[in-house]
Order: C-alpha cells, then structure tokens, then sequence
C-alpha cells in the first residue's frame, strides 16, 4: 500500500475530495475479457449511497459513476463490453458541494478527527466536508470492488453490521437474506429493531456511536497469500484498517484466541473424498501461514463512533486558541453502517490481487508461451 | 508489502528457514552515517533467543548475527563503523539444525498449523522445524528493527505482554522496568508471578496459550502517514498481522471503541506553549486520519497458542488418510512472549519507512539541492 | 515501472484510450503548497497538441485539461490554488471520436505497430485509433510533467529534436530559442528549413521517418538516483523507452563512449571557489553510477518512423489470412516531433520523484520531527 | 526497480561491496519445484569470474556461492534439490580483500567514476576497491540471472560482445559457438584475434576502452509486457542502462531505426501453418507496443571505458584541492567484456519476471482455484 495506490497486480489508485470536482479510481491489471457494464458498478455503489434512511448523512449525492476507460464493446463481442486489460479509470461527479459555512472546522481542529494531523502534515488541507480525510473516498473504492469481484468466479463475499454500541448481534439469528432488509446490513431481524431505537436516541441526542463489521469470502481457493510480508491476513488487515475511522481488525476467531488453549484453537481436519482436507472448525478464519486454506475468510473489524458531533467538545484553533466545538452538517450517526459495502469492495480487491498474484508465482504454463 | 519485502524507503528483506543453512534480512534505504555496530543488533537478538527460560522453546541457537555489508569505519570517522546508504545484509547461521526425526510433521498436517497452506500453494515444503512458517524468521525482523530504531532519534519504542491466556494485567501496577525482570516481558510484577505457575500448568499438561502484546511508540513525530493506503495504522496493522500466530490488531481504543459515543471517543486539545496543541486523552492511540498527531502510538495484536502441542488431535496426511497427530519437539507454550522483541522491531521498521517517506514528500530542500 | 503507473514518491498512473471517453492521469506524492492553475498544465499540451502544422496528425482535439481533486484555494492563501499533498487527478476529454470506418485495423494487423501485440496478450484490443497503443497516451504524461516541474525549482528541462531520418543538427547552430519558432522543435534554423522541404516529401510518399530527440535538464542538485536498481540514468531510460516507437536511448556520449578510450572519456575536474569540483567535460551526461553529479543530464532517444503510411505492406489478419494493407488516416509522418515534449515531461517526473526520494534518504530533520 | 531491487513477481535484492565481507542476493518469488543445485549457478559465475585472461582484471576471486535458502531435498523427490517457493538467498564471500592502500582514491575523486557522486550523495563511501560501485555486484546478479533462466523452459538467452572501440564484428561471421572460445565473448573469430592485439596495446599505454554488447532472447512467449509503464523494453532499458559504465540500450535497430523511413522499418508478415504470423524481418527487435512478439529479442548497449587508468587526470579531492591522478590497482582495460553474462543475466531476470507477470494477469485458472 502505497499512499494513494493498493495491489500489486490488481491495483486501485483513488482520488477526489469530499467536495471537489470528482472523485473516483483507476484500477490497473484487470484481466481482459470481463465482462463489465456501469450498471453493475453502480448497483454497489446504490447499496453505499448516502441519504438512503435517516440513519445516515442527509448529504444527497446519486453517486452516479462514469467508465472513462479499459473497455470496449464491438461486434464481434456481440457488442456486449469487455474489459481490455488497459486500465480502467472511474470517475464519480459531485454534485452536492453545497456553499455552506465551514469557517467553523476550517479553522478549529474537531477532536477525534484528521484535521489536526492532516494540517501538521502538509500545512494546508481542503477543510470542505473533511476532504480527502472524508469517507466519501470509500466510494471509488466500492466502484473497484464491483470490478475485482468480476475476477473472482465462484467467490461470494458478503458483510454485515455485527455490533452497535454495545450491542451485538446473536449468531443463532444470522440471515444473510436478512441484511438486505434493514438499513443497518444487520443479519438479525431483532437485533435490526433494537438498532433502530437505538440509532434515535444516539441521533437525537447529537452524538454518535461506534459498530463492529463481518466481512466473510466464501468459494476462496486454496493457496492464496505470499508469505511471509505478503501474507493474505496482514493485507486484509492494512485493507480494513485503512477504511475511515476504522481501529481495530481480526481474522477468525481474533482477540478471543489470546484466551484459547491450543487443542481448542486447532481446526482439526478429516478426510474427503475430493481428496482435500475437510476442516472440522474454522477459528483461523480461513488463513493459516498467511496463505487461504478454502475455508471462508472471516474478518471482523471496529468502527469508532463519527467525530463530527452536536455535543460541544474541547478543542483548539489552527492559530493555537482555545475553544469549544460543536460540529453541524450532515453526518452519519454510525459511519459504521456505510462501511458495510465498503468493507465488501476492500475484501474483493485484496482477493482479486492475490488470485492474480497466485497465478503469477504457481499458475499453468500460459498460452502463446 | 510483497512477498518476503517490506516498507517503501526502509525496505527490509527477510530470507532463510528454520533449519536452513541461515537466516537473514538486507535492509535497503538506511540513511547513511549512522553509527551501527553488530553488537547492538545482537543485543536485541539476545532479547527473542530462545531457551532462555523454561517458557521458551528449549531449542540453543546462539544466533549470532554478523553485518556482511552497507557499514564502513575508517580513519576519518575515528575507526567508528558507520552506515553508507547501500543495503545492508545481516545474515545468522542455523547451528542447532537436530538430525531429528521429523517423520511425522513431514507426513502429517497440524491443526492451526501452516503445514497444509503451504503444501496447498507449492506442492512441497521444507518441514524441519517450520521451513519459513517458522517463527525463527523473526530473528531477521529483530535485527532489522535494530537499525530501525537509529533512523528514529527521539523516539522510545517498548512492548510488553499484557494478557496471557484469560489473565490480563492491571494497568495500575504497570511498571516498565518490571518488563526486563520477568521471563515473560509482563510490566505487572504480580501478573508475572500469575504467569509463571499458570504457564508451568499449561506446559505439564502438554498444551499451549494465546497471548496479547502491546508496543508503545513515544516521542514519533506529527505527520508519520500517508492516506489514504499508506496510513501509519494500516502499515501498523499489516506489520503485526505478519507476525506469526497473530490473529488481531489494534490501535488505540481498537474494538472497544465499537461501544464508545462521540463525545467519550473524541481526544479533546487545549493550546499550549509550544505552538502545538496538546491532548487531553488518547483514544486515538496517536493516529487520526492515519497521520501521528505525536500522541504515544498504542498498537496491540493478539497472538493464538502455538499450534505444535502433545495433546492428540485429529488431522490428515499428505495423501488424504486420517490420523491423529501429537507434535512432539521443542515447542514455546506461549509463543506471544517471544512476539514483543518482534513487535518493538515491526514498530520501529514502520515509523522508520514513515518517516523518510514524510521526508521526501514534505521535507525541506537537501543540502546540493 | 509497474503496469500504468511509475514513480516511486512521485508517481503517476495514467489512462486512457485514443478513442475511449476520457484519458488522464493520478499524480500521487506531489508535495503540498505548490501553485498550480489548469492553464498552467494546459500551457504544456498546447505544445504537443495535434494539428499545430502539417507535419503532425491532422486530428483536431482541444486537449482541453480538467483537475479533478488535489488542489485548494480559499482566502487564507489569498485564493490562490495550491497543491495539497493529496492525489492530482487530470481529466483530458476524446472529442474528435470520429465515426469512421476502422475496419481494416480492425481485422488485420499494421506491421510494425503494437496491434498484434496486444490481441496476443489480451486476446481483445480496442482498435480505434491505436487504443491503448496510440501515443494519444502521452497527453497524460505532459499534463504530469507540468507539475512536476514545480516540484524542481532552478531545473530548467528542455528538449530539441536533433535528428530527423539522416540529417542531424549542426551543433553549431545550436539555439534553444529556436526551437519554439520552427514545427520541428530544431534548434538549427537552418536544419528546420531542410526538414521542411524533406518532411514534405516524406508526406507526399505517404511515407514516415524516424527521428532524435535530445532533452537536457540543467541545474539539476547533486545526488539524486539511488544505485544500484534506481539509478537516474535507469529510471531515465525506462521513462524514455516507454514513449510510443522509442527504439534506443543514451546518455552522455552515449553510444559513442564504446569507441572512446579511458582518458578521452574521464570528465577532469578542478577545485572551484564553492566548494564543489568544476568539470572540464561532460562525456557522463551529468551522471555517474547512476547519482547526479549536478552537470546537466543529457539524454537522448530514438523514435522509429510511424507504422501507419499509406505504402502496401504484407501483413495478416486476426484470423490468419495474407492480405496487403495500406493505413489511411491521419498519422503523424514523424511521430518524433511531438516526442519532444513528451521527453520534457518525463525527465521532469523522473526527477521529481528521484529528487523526493533522495530528500527521504538524506534529507534534513522534517518540521514537527 | 527500487534501489537495490528489481523485479515485481521475480525479485532480486543485491547486497554488498567489493571489499566487504560478503555480496549476494535475495531471489524472491521464484515459482518452487524448480531443480536447483549451487553447481549450476557457479557455471554461470565462472564465465564472469574475473582472472581469466590478460584481458580481464587480475583479482583473483573464487567467487564460489553458496545457498542460504528456499531450496529443500528430501527422499520423496529422490533428494533432488528444488526451490519452494521461498526467497532463495545467494551469498559469495570476498577472499582477496588485499590490504592495499587506498589512500590515493579515498581522497581524490577519479573522473568519470562514481568516487564524486557518492560521497557528494551520501557524505561517506567504502572506496576500497570502489565499494557498492564496483562492478562486482554484478556477480550477484548474474547467480540470479541462473535461477531465472530455469523459470523460462524453452527459452535460450546469449550475448555477446559485438564491438570493441572502433572495431565492431563482422555479421557475416557471427558464430555463437566462437563466444565460448575466446577471452572477449566474441562471436567472430577474425574480430577475437583483432581484439586480442587491440586490447594489448591499451593496456600497455595504461589505457581502456569501451565496448558493445548484444544480448539475444531466443523462443520468448507471445505476450510478454505490461504497457504502458511496464513495457518489456522500457524494463530492458533500465536492467541494462543498471549495469557498470553502460551509456546507451537499443532494442532491435535501435538508433539506426531514426534513419529508416517507415516501408523500411515494418516488419511485414505472413500467416503461417501454426496460425501465428510469421515475420519477414525483426527491426523492432521482438518488441512491439512493449509486448513480446515471439521473434527473438534483441538488445544491445554501449559501456564506456573502466575510468581507473594510469594516464594521469586533472581532478579534486575530497577537501576540494587540485591533483593529478593515476589509478593503478587491478582494472579491466575493457570492462565491457565482463558484462557480456551479467547482460544474459538481466535479460534472463526480466523476462521471467514478466513471464510470471503475464501469467498473473491473463493466465488459465490455477489449481485449487
């Protein structure tokens, strides 16, 4: 991961601000030959989109994203659009850089948030809906999700919202289905009523809360993962822990196995018939040694609650004053929950580039060779 | 991270097996005219070598470490060997290779062990002892991370193991020093003591135990980080789950501020003296937007219990038959204790790679320039 | 050099098709607090801009530059836009997509051009215009170049085109004001009248020719390059090797040093009054193991003659068939002349990046460390 | 490439300096299952050994190898070495570290050395013996070069050094089998025998000269290339313009091709029995678009003489005072002889780098996908 840049083989570069002229991605090493429509891009980006309940930010945006580049359709592709092998560049308009006051964070750091540390870094920072810092930038990476997971035949990945506040999800309720239903992505019907109470008392209160995601790959092949700086866990984790206000990550069974002894921790395996090893448990979450095993790859990972908050907090100017803050807009009570599908695209890229980097290092003699 | 490489500008390199000929890292990109001696780095070698006390593996290798290039001492810097900027290669001899039996782990996959990823992706592997899944290649990060902390004047890095199995340690007793008194680097003199007969129980009963480490960066300059995929705490992220056995990883709050509001979450500033604003908590754990705010850096991972136990678990062989495995051989009951030298050493190569990258991008011109 | 993307510190990842919607580039790295206007970068590629004479393709795009992200302007800096440290995206829109009949490029493949390339790689293309293939491509790279060149103050970068199919420059009349006063880029009044008549005749044939091109960056500080992989001069003749139909690229005296002896090739220096050797000659190029000795970096570069002309040339089609192929359309008869901003641009981002990264490596203590 | 590594999925790291205690490499990503054997590699570095003519420098150096790493023998695979999968780590210890006096070049600068550029870079350098400047890295590179070539059945890589000063070879007689049978790599032996008088008299007026080299790929896969930056001439230009004392790379008719008009310099074609095209010429050197396209690859490159000679030169020293310098010691009147292997090296390194790199993006899907 290289500022701007993620993947080796399979790489996304994003760029824009919160409200500048576009943001959007290139994603370069596509394979060639996908077939890719911007419908099918845009339909991820539908399930992120802001303003969708009001239990995110009110911001209006249609999000609406543009191929600009790497495909092409003709006749004897049946005119249906293929992906060229050249990179693919994604451009997503704003359109709601509404000319509002920002005198406020422009001047004052909001505590919890990248103000500070972005104006120490480069002495200068686009302050205009949090900018760069803002999570608006996770939509080019959900447009690069829906394009990696194209290079996945047979993978399913999905995420949920597992836990809001203190209260967490219960595993004899999971739904996939479920997470459709609700505007929190929560798998447990029940627990989705608890959340929307509980949103409402949080939101009307001006505060904000914190939340826990699963993201879980199923359909994962075998031997992906370089070990031992390139291991499929540590690339996931930097990919999960490089979304917004994201400070914490685990794969399978993650902080609980600090307290496991280990006949308890060990995935015993049985043999199959496919001549492969059936595992008996998956607390490793699909991953050992850095490399998949074929199990689901289950990754878990903590939001803190949104720092742009109604109740006034201590805090100091750019010019080193003291003052009190209190931060209007339109922001999401649980930032949490938009991370869901983000979390999807984030799973997809990192699988995608180390399908294509398995390939590379173990894969068949290729044609023309 | 790629493959066996890690880092942008300090960029280190770890090669070698368990029971190869050697084991060793370059590290590329040191600034040169620092004063590096072989002693220095093998002083926090000595701090991760094995059999050290009985809650270690039993293996003997006095891992030596010799520097077989990028240093130069004459005359004109009064005999004191000094970095040149050109790579520097350290390399540590395998003396203690056993001609041991090892019959069955090479036949035999263990449960939670890297046994069958490894044969999955490459279709062979060196087994004696691990091959390169074992927790030996750390002595390579130990010693890179020596150097590490020379690019980094001002900055103290320090880790300590502060949960063992369901034990945690009580922050009121923290004590640095008490780090170097026990077997265990706990800072909590009676949570050691805890440790001590907990550890010999697990031991007798031929088991294993997780652990969870914390490493403490102080005095890391403002600005560290390069959002949005360089983030200082998704690189953090990448270089602890790289970490062998490591199955979580947090910064600051981690997954405990899934339950915090905003207003608990946020780390309030007042003005002060020095121009800079000055932190009233840090829940952050010295990380905003994925720049250092130069707040403390708290990062804590989990570690699983050691896969290699005597208990009899169910597993396949190679050719897909069922079997029940005990791993016999010289095992750490908790290999978490010998992961803080490492975590100090992945901390210090992180803040290292940073901080030459933020002094490329935002630094003042160079002398010649 | 990586797929679409090359830099280290300064990187740019570009994208784009002749004929697709959009093409542009990601300058990622640029540090912040540069002065940057569109018209700025627009300046640089009315340079390269087709249709400019009759000696360069008669396609008619504005070319007209958009940024996209990275730049701030409000009143605390007097409204002036600057750079912010994040990443630069620039949008340049296909206009002229003219609807014509491509389907003898389509189904055969031109030889001497990158069409039967890319079909066996990729197994798709899209042919319009050359695709991927067509030096269209380059707009992306001017437009970086523009704003790499702030990143260097006191380096001047210029290029001139020195040779054109036999006939070389008098270097004697050499004059750098020239070249914005012919449609050559010549430095040679006289050498430009030739070329005028010569070039002629080389259109009337429906022919091409090939070309030289010499760029050369002086004030260039002392030491950037890092050896032994990032050598200036290797990064330097990969960025010029990767300009459409390059064929060879030397530095210094180039080629002509095979023939030179040991003491005819040594650059003599003598002690001057700033305390740097003053050099006597300048056979290096200003560049020696691969460091910047602050002589001016002289490179120059081979472009082939453009495979498009209307002369029949045996060639076959996609589905294997002989079949003789004449190109229409509107090629440039000598692709090398509007190299020659090209090549400014890519010795301008090749240093940047070797300027950001040397200033990682040596640089002085950064701000807030 | 990326100070001292190259390579993206085949990655070499070198280390060392001429008079240090070691040089070597680290060779990652080598695809396992690979037969290797030290044996093998040492064939290699026995052709580059220096000491085996009056021609070459009369260090003597045993420069055996040795494996640290990422090769495994066992029983099952009839106790033949092959490689794993893991980094491969070479190491050649330095045994004729004579302890000469430097004191001549470590405080005066030989012009046209990399002495200036060095120490004006870094502030400090190992002179003895030129340090990391030497050309005695080289060696390492030519062990990784013996390991690549195993990743690329099918494919033959020669070089040969084609001109030595003024005198280039006769094509009319190019036979490879002479290569092996005179001490400059020649495959005309009229020209050998020239160059034996020529390279006598240069070194008896205390003198050196420059050379080319041709470097020839035979049976390369289709396909081979990464537009638009990781283009496989753009990577050849710079493995070779990375080597000691090179000062131009062309591929194919290189510099000739400006001169060519563009009916000349396409290389036609004719459909074929095997339903590729069969090309009627080889101008662009097997590269189009940057893309392989099964005709052999053909590079040459200029080295300009060894800059240590016993001509006296004006130059400066450290402390900035004028002198006259002679550099005795033991140089290679042509260095250019020497680089014949490590050209077949580099060529065999990047090729199989791009070989996996292909294989990554549009190879069949792998086993246990």
């Amino acid at each position: 991961m290289s500022h701007n840049t993620f993947g080796h083989l399979f790489r996304v570069t994003t760029f824009g601000e919160s409200h500048g002229v576009a943001l959007g991605c290139v994603v370069d090493g596509c394979p060639p030959g996908l077939a890719l429509e911007a419908e099918e891009i845009q339909a991820e980006l539908d399930r992120r989109k802001p303003g969708q309940s009001r239990f995110t930010t009110q911001r209006r945006e249609p999000d609406q994203v543009k191929i600009l580049s790497g495909v092409f359709a003709d006749d004897r592709t049946g005119g249906r659009q293929l992906t060229t092998g050249t990179p693919i560049a994604l451009m997503i308009e704003n359109t709601d850089q509404r000319s509002k006051d920002y005198s406020e964070i422009r001047d004052s750091y909001r505590p919890g948030h990248a103000d500070y540390a972005y104006d120490a870094k480069y002495g200068i920072r686009d302050y205009r809906g949090g900018g760069r810092s803002s999570a608006r930038e996770t939509a080019a990476r959900v447009a690069a999700g829906a394009i990696a997971r194209k290079v996945l035949p047979g993978v399913t990945i999905r995420a949920a919202l597992v836990q809001m506040g203190p209260h967490a999800v219960d595993r004899a309720n999971w739904d996939w289905d479920e997470v459709g239903r609700n505007p929190f992505f929560c798998p447990d019907a029940k627990a989705a009523a608890l959340y929307e109470t509980y949103l409402d008392e949080i939101r009307k209160d001006g505060s904000s809360i914190g939340a826990v995601i699963e993201v879980v790959a199923e359909g994962v092949p075998v031997g992906l993962g370089a070990p031992v700086y390139g291991k499929l866990d540590a690339d996931l984790a930097a990919a999960m822990m490089s979304i917004n206000a994201v400070k914490g990550v685990e794969i399978g069974d993650g902080f609980a196995s600090a307290a496991l002894r280990g006949e308890d921790n060990a995935d015993e395996m049985r043999a199959s018939n496919d001549g492969r090893p059936s595992f008996l448990a998956n607390h490793a979450g699909g991953v050992l040694g850095g490399i998949s095993t074929g199990q689901p790859v289950v990754v878990r990972f903590a939001v803190k609650p949104t720092s742009s908050i109604l109740t006034p907090r201590r805090t100091v100017t750019r010019d080193n004053r003291d003052v009190d803050l209190i931060t209007k807009g339109r922001h999401d009570p649980c930032v949490g929950i938009r991370a869901v599908p983000v979390a999807e695209a984030m799973m997809a890229c990192v699988l995608a580039d180390h399908y294509l980097r398995h390939r590379g290092q173990v894969g068949e003699p290729v044609r023309g060779a």
